[in-house]
């Protein structure tokens, strides 16, 4: 069995595991104030290009937001999100129980626009009403599409006309920023944003979110937050020492590009026999819609999430990479797929 | 400079490094529901006697702590604490952000006992107060000290009696079970507590803390709680590999014994100056009461934390062990101490 | 100036503001535990025939909806609730702020159907997702329409078997009880909900929503619920004696049906010239879709609510009745529309 | 039987009544934004000496306090409060549910002093405890004692020197402002805090509470938190009337005036019996420590509140008065307790 479930299944990058092995006994101080720390922050603010960014390691995705999202709002405001983001749907609610509403927004490929948030603010008029305050978007979003340079720009000055945050879950960022056609890089992120997180639990750390502040309101206090929400690591350094390997020699790159090279694999060969996808993903994650009879034989062999059932002989499935991902085995599913399609046929 | 500062200043015990290098390229599901989080389980419930116990893994205290409690507690139900409990000073008012309060209760030595509970009980009589619902106490306490098993059996009756849920917070766990004159056992814990966490971080772990559900009404749907508190971990099972790790021979017995011995050295050293203590600890925290030009001394050396200041030319400190504690240093700050102390009288 | 705004612009029913000045000096206990509270509960057990129901009244009607909904759900439970709901829409996010996901589900008439509840728990499927707990619904709907006894009957019969409970908000029930078409009775409401509460304050009271309770998880404590949401009155005697009135010689339903035949005459007008509803409303609000130039018209001497702009040189709007309407005024204003709408055809 | 249990057992004040019968009929728009509202808002700013003060009518004071808390701070933000403070006993933890630690500090005769909150604040060091950012006090306190305009001048002082907000809850305003020897008015609570608010429940209100907010970061969007909280009232007209009559021809101090008038009635004649008292309460409250052979002859025709249990034959009990309390029923109440004692001595 191989499995393409997700982008969490194996461990950590052997580069990061020698780190953490080489450092095991070293002493430093607890709760990520000790030079690990520093020397990772230090290499993020040169990657973004500010020196004035606060950045804070967390442990996971989920904890991160709830955390960036309930430190940045008062207790009327609301997130806007589209509604197949990450906070509305899988992370059981963990907004509302900071107390914030997310305004799910029904969005093309998974992509906010500013005519959908225009939209948003204009129905929400009084104080009977949540008062939008945030957009949260995802870079590359749930469904595997990026945003252009020029369509980040575009939310940005709308957020700014707006009074509106912009905070963007990099959850998946390495495979975004080495996606094909991708002209944004972490320095437009920190110049566009208030705050936004580059993702280390899927792109090669063993756990670890860095969280990037650029709004002097929301740096005020953020560790009391990050405390307050229990995501204050007692041994902090584990995360800058794995941050600080991501972001040597360009790792993080390069493990954002072999992700989407044994993506893209998958999706010419889908492709090739004719199939459909849910988007046109670009990055480390890709939904094509297979016959089910091609799915049941490639079972035998392959682990993947369904993405949507459907009533025509078809199935949406979801297919992920990562920097764990083998070429050989990328091939050998290339081939059963063919096999697969073939025997359908005859 | 030696640190004393607390124990989680090193990685992780070799023996976990190593199956965490040993298992890096494994294929696993996410979340703790994979393989190795199940063996984990497993032995956790052999040791304490009980296959009926839910045992989940997250990944920090004050997370546990506030993921526990607010899976137990309605809204208007709080919980009891000594007022040196971690909930009720270090946390960041987690609970609180939970929606409960902690009732503080000034308790001789960080202890609370069957009396202090039924005064609490006795002045919330109504629905204009808080209702208590939970007994949170730690093992050991938070000053270094341990309950008898008469001790917790007199509470468990309490918490019984009143209606009260009984959750112990474990964080050293391992310390206080190989402590001196410690007469509880893990099985001990599992037959009078609801709920108990099994501290890794702070033994010998990299991080992690298994949470113990006796209760039935408290296993419900606990998932639900860890990822809408941001506490479930994409790659769950390095914290299988961990616990499995610390069960495999004793480990963590082995951890809390070295840690006490390395403890009992320097209280030794203290008693032998003369010096008196804060409490009278048999754990890994010591907390003697040393002239302040003593502490200038050491101060050149070695780091540890001022625990308070006092106006009669002494200072209370704490001194914290750990599996990672190197014996060898302790014998020279022992060496150190007297030599200090002779200075002084000199 | 006549005003259709709401139906809160006056004070209360001449019988209520009697009542209150005639007991003003009597002493009775606060908090809700008085003979005047004592005797509307029983006038109200009797009316919905269930001797076991628990009443409580509180002031208002969103601190009504936070204090039920939060007393019945668990952390990461969620409400489901059409998107018109007034939890979703107009409570500023009290729901949320309580911590707990409004699923808001797109619905025709703004009436949920046994087929939207389950097509929201089929997607609902695991614990990164919130767990829906609760149906939401409101009799009359925010848009005026009513569910008939078998629709009733049939979303109950869905919430029984997936494990939801079921709410209704009634804070216009006077209005949908004794509407035209409605075979709901409040005995029917006990039989079917969990929960649900008696409008006061848009059906004749100064202010007041008597929540009743059947189930008798629902029913613990819930005295707690209110006192820390804030809604426990201490003269709680007010609300006592409003109810007490209402349901006195069937006040309740008298106010009802006034309103309605207020409404009616209003909508009745506006078919007459052939205009369109945003809905078929029996009840006490009445959304026309009239002319830009009638509107203005009409604004010079009646206050309404716009409902919804238009690019067509129609706008809809909103008419609402209650108790206090005039007759009168209401007659004078179908003439003014009649004779607007004769000027703009000239 | 006669109740001096506490200051709500009758309805309001008969000016308010009247006031409230006139205007039944007028039609006015909802949710405080009527005349009566401006109109009411315009006397306190009056009163006070300061026109940008922002007024807000509320229903009651756990509503009340739990609003303007939970406004003004960060989640991770506590508020001080003597350990006899109404939110931190009576309040059901209202505050912890709006997600902030209460810290309740020891403090002779229910009040604060600089002394009590550096002592507060020096203790809070670091992100691992909440961050102190309010201090509440009452005036006059639970125990019916009252702050002397240098005490308060020096708390506001040391508020605004360690960054602090002062908030003053002012349930029984009416009662300390008229206090024999106070001297503090409500200009100087408006120069001295940056939030308080003026009872009207307890005194002479049917209910209601003014919050009156002078610092600019908390006016902000004030409205939205009260609709959240679920205190906003539909019909706001009833809190502006009643404002409105609190402050017309001074009755707000005629109110406070004669209930401290009977309650001075009823500390005389316990002070000539030679009995001793909780505190030396100058208000509507008197604590007095009564025989238990008097007070159960007192029992059968008064109702009063035990205060404190004690051992020694004694009991602490409460009597309170208000604007409705009648002197013949007070002179009666004294002779009947002089006649008590009489027959315990003989």
């Amino acid at each position: 069995m191989y499995s393409f479930k997700n982008d969490y299944s194996e461990g950590a990058h052997p580069n990061i595991m020698q780190a953490l092995l080489k450092s095991n006994l070293e002493q430093t101080v607890g709760y990520g104030m000790d030079s690990c720390c520093e020397d990772a922050r230090r290499s993020i603010c040169e990657k973004i290009g500010r020196q004035d960014a606060d950045v804070h390691f967390l442990v996971g995705g989920t904890q991160t937001n709830l955390t960036v999202i309930s430190a940045a709002l008062r207790p009327y405001q609301a997130v806007i999100s589209a509604e197949t983001g990450h906070i509305c749907v899988h992370e059981t609610g963990a907004i509302e129980a900071a107390g914030h509403k997310v305004i799910a927004v029904a969005a093309e490929n998974g992509k906010l626009t500013p005519q959908l948030i225009h939209n948003t603010i204009d129905v929400h008029t009084d104080e009977h009403m949540v008062q939008p305050k945030m957009v949260y978007l995802s870079l590359p979003t749930e469904v595997g599409t990026i945003y252009s340079k020029q369509e980040l720009e575009d939310i940005s000055v709308c957020c700014k006309e707006n009074g509106l945050l912009l905070y963007v879950d990099g959850a998946r960022l390495a495979s975004a920023l080495t996606a094909q056609g991708c002209d944004v890089t972490l320095a437009d992120l920190a110049r566009l944003c208030d705050a936004f997180y580059i993702g280390g639990t899927k792109c090669g750390a063993l756990f670890g979110e860095a969280v990037v502040l650029l709004n002097n309101a929301m740096k005020q206090d953020f560790r009391y937050m990050i405390k307050q929400r229990g995501g204050m690591l007692a041994k902090g350094r584990l995360l800058g020492i794995q941050f600080g390997e991501l972001f040597r020699d360009d790792l993080y790159y390069r493990i954002g590009q072999h992700a989407n090279r044994m993506a893209a694999l998958i999706k010419q060969a889908c492709q090739s026999e004719g199939f459909t996808f849910v988007t046109d993903s670009v990055t480390n994650q890709q939904f094509p819609i297979l016959p089910d009879t091609v799915l049941e034989e490639m079972e035998k062999n392959y682990l993947f999430e369904v993405w949507e059932k459907r009533n025509d002989g078809y199935t949406a499935v979801r297919f992920v990479t990562s920097w764990a991902t083998c070429e050989e085995n990328v091939l050998q599913f290339c081939a059963d797929l063919h096999n697969a399609c073939m025997s359908r046929k005859a």
